[in-house]
């Protein structure tokens, strides 16, 4: 029997990546898309995008065994197939992709969003791998998440279970792009800790490392070099960061009660200065009865781990014949 | 091939009660005995019950028919069949209930907690049959839930999924008998409420029904009955409480996108006075990604639920021989 292959797509606002995987995590090749430069015009888009993967898998000599397509998308639907309302994608209402990469590819193909994909991928390839229940968090531009139940993932009536980074933390709290307020996005990702450093400035009046730098340039990766270095402000901004999360992350567990959470993305990346207070206001906050979830990092290349995820729910798919 | 019954069990600090039950929820026959009359000797207290649930089965002819026995109670640990840690109960550790009954009675048994029999009840004999995905909120003393994903009550690593009534609805708010503070139990249960009316009668000075009322005897009731007179106090107090409990059900949906929420308990007889205002909040705060989820009530009889809930779930239990 040949060994089995799958293709992993990764569809971002700005890049479409894909690869071909082995069913250990081996990615075997890979190549990308502008997602940005085909704007609206998705036909054109599926079509390159069909054309390429095919290329990759003939230059790879691997027609015969490849056996699925596993997509993963910001807003992808698993039950509809469909990517739906993307805010950063142009094609601005539904767009029907499993149809349409299939039919072009003759491969049975399947999506999920993409946070719903990176769970998967910790399951089958990473640091997940033997647990049963975890929550997956990317702290990201934005917050995104998947529930994982009984090794299965959380989607709920309508594929839109696990919109955890549209959990209401502060009520009241900063404008958040969906329309609402105080959502854990607009605190606990890339974005939301350029917010509290622009409220920290603000509202304080010591120096600081960041007053040098233009503010409407100022990047999670500046708060970060300058906690490091010691500056007081940058520490304090990890440190209200972090304690929002671990308080949030200690409401969870009231939900799905999981053995660990697994974060992944930028923000994950600051360490200790993040973590130190996320685990202190995790503990502090979690109900007794519960033996304390781990706090896990992902362990895949952070490069690779959106193929990967992508990769991973690929072995799900079924043809539809 | 004979009718097939099961045995249900409802284990609360007060009383037990139980029924003989068929798989229409029909309940045939029932009894109870005085839990707190046994005080910590849970053998005595489970020889009775056993003696009573065999003496019911003979009365009515059933030593035939009766396939197994559910167990819902207090802290009722699905995994290990054990009553753990009950506050309202006498014994105060770990009590190997399934166990015991079945070794007495010589019937599979199972145990889960009251609130998630209580989905399982609605899921199998009440509102819920044919949902899939739906959570149960309970609203009595306390607050209780239990969430269904897929047709089935989520567990969790350690079966302490769903413990809703701990979940924070305000940071450092009211305290709570878990030690924390601002459980959504200290707001949205009948104790809640009480507690809600001793604020707004010390912070507001206008006359009130319920001051007449001696304050160490103030009841849910006793608000529920003002505020049908057309008190304002009492209306603002059923306001208030359905404003957080919409909220609250609101930031669920983010967890597991159900298809409704089915509420059962003394405070959500209160029918509209706590509705509007719940539905009002939930509307205002639900994420706009969703077609928002029913809020139900529970269809079965206060009095039988329960039993129903406990017996619905015995329909599960396997002999562990």
């Amino acid at each position: 029997m040949t060994k089995s292959y799958v293709v992993g797509v990764d569809i971002g606002g700005t890049n479409t990546v894909f690869g071909i995987v082995d069913a250990r995590g081996t990615i075997v090749a890979t190549n990308s898309l502008k997602t940005q430069e085909y704007g609206d015009n998705a036909e054109k888009f599926v079509d390159h995008l069909a054309d390429k993967i095919s290329l990759l898998i003939e230059e790879n000599n691997l027609r015969d065994s490849v056996r699925s397509v596993g997509i993963g998308a910001p807003n992808g639907n698993y039950y509809t197939g469909t990517i739906d309302f993307a805010t950063n994608m142009a094609w601005k209402k539904s767009l029907p992709i499993v149809t349409m990469l299939s039919e072009r590819l003759n491969l049975p193909t399947i999506l999920t969003n993409d946070a719903k994909a990176a769970a998967i991928g910790e399951m089958t390839y990473g640091v997940a791998k033997g647990l049963k229940d975890f929550i997956m968090i990317t702290l990201g531009t934005g917050v995104g998440s998947g529930i994982v139940v009984n090794e299965k993932v959380l989607y709920g009536t309508d594929s839109l279970a696990g919109e955890l980074g549209h959990f209401i933390v502060r009520r009241n709290g900063r404008k958040c792009g969906c329309g609402r307020n105080g959502c854990l996005e607009t605190y606990c990702s890339a974005s939301g800790i350029v917010r509290s450093a622009h409220e920290f400035l603000d509202a304080r009046t010591e120096p600081s490392l960041l007053r040098s730098i233009d503010r409407d340039k100022l990047t999670s990766k500046d708060i970060y070099e300058a906690a490091s270095r010691g500056d007081a402000i940058a520490i304090d901004i990890f440190n209200f960061t972090g304690k929002i999360l671990g308080e949030t992350l200690a409401d969870f567990v009231t939900f799905s009660s999981p053995e660990a959470f697994v974060l992944f993305g930028g923000l994950a990346a600051a360490g200790d200065l993040l973590m130190n207070p996320v685990k202190e206001a995790f503990q502090t906050n979690l109900l007794k009865v519960y033996n304390p979830p781990k706090l896990l990092f992902s362990s895949l290349p952070a490069a690779d781990s959106a193929v990967l995820g992508a990769a991973a729910i690929a072995w799900e798919a079924k043809s539809e014949k």
